[in-house]
């Protein structure tokens, strides 16, 4: 009963987390009607984040760049990596202020359930980023969630042999709670009580 | 402390209702990490939208073309004019397979609170249309809302020189509903109301 341009708008719509049919229509004629110039923003900014937004060569986040600025920066120690689900939870890591390492960014984490397994998190690309040589310490930062601490088993089981400290942010982080809401001082507790998990 | 085209896409998603910076940010990433193909149908979706969607010049709903079918149709009563606030609601009647006129979609109501008055709903449009000489009765269907009342009474003024006849959809209780789960207002409606089923 739409136009077709708009019936495939409302479609469209729907690749957004969380949005149905209702929602969809309801966005699409909210753009038409009232907010034309936000859509054409969103319309281009799509399609150039699509071309300029890839991930970083070193720490997988996302960048412009080749290999992003933190992973250039030379004031960083880069013999610290501190692993962390999302760019969120590496954003919160630096809102902390007591970290001066680098990062890798599994973009996910081990979830048997949504069908994401070690192999979809491309987990090789953490081994041969943590056993570059100049790493000497491996941080587990993911959730304390059942499937961030499934990765963070799984992660250190991989990088038993490689000679490399492997640690664990403490359990200050309440159990069942995620990085993202989290205030920094609990965060800064348990970046500074990290245990080990490996030889150290 | 994310690449630039990611903020602005982020910035971008903001023009949603009912999006706010982390949902937006949420969003973001979840198009340029999971659903790139996704994100680029949407990218497409919205720019062949505002190219092509616009509203048809008698009845106002969207449309790609410069009259919708509807109001081409030779099949539809002509005489009789449907007054709703947007596509959903005109589907919405469609649905009910008891209407054979046309309509008239005003895309919005009169809500001071929101800013929008009589001039911003362009209602001289409305008034242009119902006035062609062809239109003898226009149906108010707008909904029974405080802003739904008010733009009823206001095309009920505007109209009332014309010269066209002026109806307003029943209220009462609905069909299959108890009296015992019907709000007062309502029922108080209905009671006013009453219509003859006999001689009284």
């Amino acid at each position: 009963m739409n136009p077709s341009g708009l019936d495939s708008l409302i479609e469209a719509l729907r690749c957004l987390p969380g949005v149905g049919p209702k929602s969809a229509q309801r966005l699409a004629y909210h753009l038409m009607q009232h907010d034309r110039s936000g859509a054409a923003r969103l319309g281009e900014s799509i399609q150039h984040a699509l071309k300029a937004v890839r991930h970083c060569q070193r720490c997988n986040t996302f960048t412009e760049l080749e290999v992003c600025e933190r992973c250039l920066s030379s004031r960083r120690d880069a013999s610290l990596l501190c692993v962390v689900e999302t760019p969120v939870d590496m954003n919160m890591m630096e809102q902390t202020l007591a970290y001066q390492g680098l990062y890798y960014v599994l973009m996910g984490k081990i979830s048997p359930l949504d069908g994401v397994g070690p192999r979809k998190l491309d987990l090789d690309k953490l081994l041969s980023r943590a056993t570059d040589g100049v790493v000497r310490e491996v941080i587990l930062a993911t959730n304390y969630t059942n499937e961030g601490e499934a990765t963070a088993h799984y992660i250190t089981a991989m990088l038993k042999t490689s000679g490399v400290g492997i640690t664990r942010i403490a359990r200050g982080v309440p159990v069942g709670g995620e990085l993202e809401y989290v205030d920094s001082g609990t965060l800064a507790q348990a970046l500074r009580e990290r245990k080990s998990l490996g030889m150290t």
